[in-house]
């Protein structure tokens, strides 16, 4: 997974335990594409002190990442879920049975609520 | 829910950001039953002291599913998840097709996974 993909993710699910400024610098970094000299210049700070904040943060989020694995987790879950809606879509096609299409249906509705 | 179980299921979910003797507090209390006045026995240290542990450790465990609604996500998934498994078997039972059964049976395996 690209870096700046992954940072991205992870301050999705752990984003609300970093500091506001760190949230906002990665956001930007990450989600904004902004360059680190352009976060500096919108903020009156240091490039330096971008980057400092930016490093800290998401040590920050690796750390959370390392001991709960709730990214890990979820990745892999939707990778399960995915799984298996492409084997109802499979049976779909094979059972053309309008009946149980329609239930295939909304079995699928309910597990794309899920990734 | 029961308080000590709702406890017990937010130091599953975020216990390893407790301290040390907070993390086994939490767990000798609601998950091995012990009273607080037997844990402060087993630790040498006074009931109180056992009390005021439990009690910080259980006040950051509501702060992180405040900000990060990690359990909140997973018991909705659950259920969805339960309900998607429920209406699979109906489809089985509906539907005697020996080779529809073995992929649907598969299905929930898979999905019998994630809860």
């Amino acid at each position: 997974m690209e870096e700046k993909v992954k940072l991205s993710m992870l301050c999705e699910f752990y984003g609300k335990l970093l500091t506001k400024k760190q949230f906002e610098f990665i956001d930007d970094y990450c989600n904004n594409d902004l360059s680190l000299s352009e976060i500096a210049e919108n903020n009156n700070i240091t490039r330096q002190a971008v980057r400092d904040i930016i490093k800290k943060g998401e040590k920050k989020l690796f750390e959370y990442e390392e001991k709960l694995m709730f990214m890990k987790r979820t990745l892999n879950q939707e990778k399960r879920i995915e799984k298996v809606l492409l084997e109802l879509t499979k049976i779909q096609k094979d059972y053309s049975d309008k009946q149980i299409s329609n239930v295939l249906e909304s079995i699928k509705k309910e597990l794309n609520c899920l990734v």
